[in-house]
């Protein structure tokens, strides 16, 4: 099998989620550094793997990649214990990533970026303010869920957690006070304790 | 088989995507009309069908919900000719369709929201024109993608078409010059030619 090669950037929750989930199926990959914060996704060069100019970005096999973080794990997940086999389970489980990525990243990741990687949280004041409260609203759906379920899908470990883990577990880096949110903190620590588990800014041995 | 039930807002690209995916299928529906501009999709009610409070949500038997469009089309387009069974195609097809949720929906679709829905172009001013550059780069990605593309996987139609023409093609509602863009315009043409089109606001006799 040919490796996997990732660019990624290694402070993204977005790139976190394929690291995370690469290591804890035990598939090696090569990690590329792309540094956002210096216009390392916005060159001619990497566009041409990804016309959106995002990370993560997955390079499947040599010229053949893959975008969108959530889409890329669905892919590695394929035929693991990560991702169920049952039609309505998956359909869930990708419930809960489009979730992810329109009502949750937006604020609760876009304000961790602001404040705590940009460091612009003076300059970015009122749309910082802006972004609070639906990034509040977005926490409490899982909390309301996380009340009565121990995982999102099928009350198993699945890329759902991943996928929401990745940024929810660092959203107090943004402003977010996550001590409102016991049933929240109580997943977080079951996620933390799934075997192969690795910290967002953990450098890999396989690292570039 | 049960007649599936789905809580839509005819306006809503959202809900089209669903109401054209399963009249291409050929999958009878019933239509319940939530009008989300009168917080029909906030009542205890309705969040108890989708904590999150959004439409099209379809109950695929009584009493057991799936909300997002992208996750419900995925759900329901298994096994058919609109998603590829070749898993590097599908992940593609998920790719477009998180590229749709993040980069191009709460651009595209907003602008339209708040100016041809609610009517409220003026009040909303500012912040309509900071939503207007990004999303008119989302429709540079897909102009770029459709110059030596068809469709957008496969060269053929599949969710991914469905699930960025319920935006695309009403996008001039939301102030955005499609005239700037002929690649995408040839394209609305071919989505447009298929077998059992409905347009967007096409009321189906198999509404409730």
């Amino acid at each position: 099998m040919k490796t996997l090669r990732l660019y990624d950037f290694l402070p993204s929750g977005n790139g976190y989620k394929i690291r995370l989930l690469l290591t804890q199926i035990g598939m090696p990959f090569e990690r590329i550094e792309v540094d956002i914060t210096k216009g390392e996704s916005r060159t001619p060069d990497f566009l041409g793997k990804n016309s959106n100019g995002k990370i993560p970005v997955l390079e499947v096999e040599p010229g053949r990649y893959l975008a969108e973080s959530n889409a890329i794990m669905t892919y590695l997940s394929e035929g693991t214990e990560f991702l169920p086999y049952d039609p309505f389970l998956r359909a869930q489980v990708l419930q809960w990533l489009f979730f992810e990525q329109y009502s949750h990243e937006p604020y609760i990741a876009t304000l961790r970026f602001w404040i705590s990687i940009l460091d612009k949280a003076q300059e970015y004041h009122e749309v910082i303010e802006q972004k609070r409260e639906p990034g509040y609203a977005a926490l409490m759906v899982m909390e309301k869920h996380l009340s009565n379920h121990a995982y999102f899908v099928g009350e198993r470990y699945t890329i759902a957690d991943i996928g929401l883990f990745a940024y929810t577990h660092v959203a107090d880096e943004g402003g977010f006070d996550l001590t409102r949110f016991p049933a929240i903190q109580d997943w977080i620590e079951r996620v933390k304790a799934q075997p192969a588990y690795i910290s967002i800014t953990e450098e890999l041995t396989s690292s570039s």
